[in-house]
């Protein structure tokens, strides 16, 4: 996962507004697509073609303003191959807007799904990785977004197929993580005949939001939560009032969920770092780092 | 003048789509704001709050994307003075869809001001200077703009009123720029009681235009000239094709013109200096510079 932005409304040098993008096996998923995004990518050197999929959290202008400016791009760079945009129904409109203005046409297909803010939902799904939304609390409609790589079907291991001359329906078997008995009592032991299976990864993404409960039951046993901790924990009232987060709420979100690891950003631009946020959100989950822009952040199996 | 971005449709790593801000007597008027223009603005330390004038060439998106951000900006920023933005039409539409889907409220007067490209027009004016614009031919509908600093009363030297005992009314016909011959016979020359007036200064923008004749007669005379120069003369096929302008097009609007300086930009992204260009544009007007992201340009009276 590499932050392309990770500040809060009030866009500052070395402070972009909310964007990142996560490498899935190079398939790369943007979550938020703040002002200036577009020139991220290019600082943090990401293969923008590689952009399949833009999911956007919810329509204050921090979070989606450098959308229109990146599909222009896309379509400048001779993009063909079709775009997914994921985000509130209104953002159609917004991006139908600015391509009528401009009078442009798009060389490659743009395919809008609208999000929703009641419950989860898989926005895509392939062989290797879902992408889902789920709710969250702020001032408009806004949700968060959760990657789960899916598990890899084992491989079984080439000298078990030769020296036991494995049948088809014995390999289908394996692959499902099953052992085989065949019939005159021979064991082929999945855990001996295959090739260990890395564990399946997860990464969840909350930001904007208040503190609300729920959010530790959506992302539950992720391996890295992003959440965001605009204000200290002396600012709670503030945070209430603007629907944001406090450190500390942040860290309580990761520790009732089990997280892997908490990153926080969105941190308010009234503080020049985010040393206050770290202690006060360390005190209640240990494992806590503060994002900051162009850092890339790999993504861990936990458990 | 300051240059927060000069490059064209492509913006790349300190080749900022268009915006500049000219600053006349400490009112600052922006002229285009592509994306990023808040973050150009910082970068180049301008009292953002002496912005009351914003005016939008066209509605590509390498010169209005900025906008909805900066507004948004100053709005957290506390702001409470009007601001005028000039542009096309649509332009409204677009703040307006991005206002309300923000579900945000300004806390400041935004007036909004339509131009128009069939002529040329007077978009604001006080006692120290006129905003105009005037059409240039681009594939949509797009204007130019041109300060114009007015001219300065004179101010009437101290020791000649008092030397020479001056009523009002005798102040008043020095102010006007006129001799004054006493009953008497005796003379009170305007070129001795008063203090020299420093000339008239003025500048105009041009981006983004093909070439086209009409424009040097808009911008005659003008003291500073910002002209596109997208393309070098070996793509003059592809400029007429893509409503732009080649280098030695722009020199010859300059010099048709009769302009103090030509400042030229929105060089293409294929080139990686404009050092072809500058020699193609000297060749035709010798006073000719290439703009930079970041640079200032001083407006100085050249006649």
């Amino acid at each position: 996962m590499t932050i392309l932005g990770c500040g809060a409304a009030l866009p500052l040098p070395g402070r972009n507004p909310t964007a990142q993008v996560v490498n899935v096996h190079e398939k790369q998923f943007l979550l938020d697509c703040g002002e200036g995004t577009q020139i991220a990518l290019r600082h943090a050197r990401v293969r923008m073609m590689r952009i399949d999929h833009i999911a956007i959290s919810h329509l204050h202008g921090d979070h989606y303003l450098g959308l229109p400016g990146l599909i222009s791009t896309f379509n400048l760079l001779g993009r063909t191959r079709a775009l997914h945009v994921y985000g509130p129904p209104k953002l159609q409109e917004v991006l139908a807007l600015h391509q009528e203005v401009g009078e442009g046409r798009l060389d490659f297909p743009l395919h809008f799904h609208p999000t929703q803010t009641e419950k989860r939902a898989v926005l895509f799904e392939d062989k290797s990785v879902v992408l889902e939304s789920f709710p969250v609390r702020h001032r408009i409609p806004t949700t968060g977004f959760l990657l789960r790589e899916k598990p890899k079907e084992p491989g079984v291991k080439r000298e078990w197929v030769r020296d036991h001359d494995l049948v088809p329906s014995e390999i289908l078997a394996l692959k499902r993580g099953e052992d085989v008995v065949r019939p005159n009592g021979e064991a082929i032991p999945f855990s001996k005949a295959c090739h260990p299976v890395p564990d399946a990864r997860s990464y969840a993404f909350a930001a904007d939001t208040k503190y609300w409960t729920a959010v530790a039951e959506f992302v539950q046993g992720v391996d890295v939560l992003y959440h965001e901790a605009t204000f200290d924990d002396g600012m709670k009232a503030r945070a209430e009032k603007t629907y944001h987060t406090t450190a500390s709420q942040a860290a309580k979100v990761a520790r009732d969920a089990g997280v892997g690891q908490l990153v926080i950003g969105h941190v308010s631009a009234r503080y020049d770092s985010p040393s206050l946020h770290l202690d006060q959100a360390r005190a209640i989950f240990p494992n806590v780092v503060a994002a900051s822009d162009g850092q890339v952040i790999p993504v861990q199996a936990h458990l």
